[in-house]
């Protein structure tokens, strides 16, 4: 037991905190999701980018559907379309769903996993931990952007260090 | 040894892993930093934002030594100014040396450091983990901000995946 907390200790993160760090991310965003005016969010965009709403389906298209592949071993599609006719809060509706998805299938991962090889959505291949990485990473990216199309259309965004 | 041997494969990231994640988003972030015209890199800006310039300032009060308090346990101060001269060259210097710094002083901080509760610059808390993702969150953040400069300059940024 003695051994067993030692190592507890001396690690960089837990699964419990990766996770925690993830979920942390994943709240802000969703404000970010919130501080867009309805038509902005489907309809702006700066220097031929994608709007915000098209990222967000990005991003949705790969947290939960990402995680369930590495708990279940379940080849998924890489789908960033849903009929979402146009409206935020059904965007947030999924949003929400796939926190406790995310949260659901992140209890099934096996420790061992996060150091494993792994192709992912039958392409992306790179250690279990690399993958959530980047599914974080690049959240966090895209989120980035979206301050500026929030601060280009006049409004505040939420603060980076809230989550 | 059998027992090191699987806890060193049950663990989510390990030092050097953790080390290497940074580095490989810092390497991307310096391609941005080249991407940008000497003048736009001073001068251009969205919504009242910082430039990328003032951006890459604050990346470089925060990350080497940042690293070089978690090592030590000496404060540092946060110091976004330097006489750059506005010369991109020069901050790519800057830039080029921390990164030697940052090796360095990794290689010192013991590995219980990552889960105990720090005071960072005098004022940031948490754990030394929660700091350095702080680190690399923030530069992911502000160089997303930076992909829309290019964009809106009509630039292409480097592939977001290639460290």
């Amino acid at each position: 037991m003695e051994t067993q907390a030692m190592e507890q200790v001396s690690q960089v993160i837990s699964p419990e905190q990766f996770l925690a760090h993830w979920q942390g991310h994943r709240s802000l965003t969703r404000r970010v999701i919130e501080a867009f005016p309805e038509k902005d969010f489907f309809e702006f965009s700066i220097g031929g980018m994608r709007t915000f709403a098209q990222l967000t389906m990005e991003l949705l298209a790969i947290g939960a559907p990402g995680i369930r592949e590495i708990a279940t071993g379940n080849s998924e599609k890489l789908d960033e379309h849903f009929d979402h006719k146009n409206s935020k809060a059904n965007i947030l509706k999924k949003w929400d769903e796939d926190t406790e998805e995310i949260n659901k299938y992140w209890a099934q991962v096996p420790v061992e996993r996060f150091q494993q090889h792994l192709k992912l959505f039958g392409q992306y291949e790179g250690t279990g931990t690399s993958q959530i990485f980047y599914f974080i990473d690049n959240e966090i990216h895209h989120r980035g952007q979206g301050y500026v199309y929030l601060r280009a259309l006049g409004i505040e965004p939420p603060f980076f260090w809230e989550r």
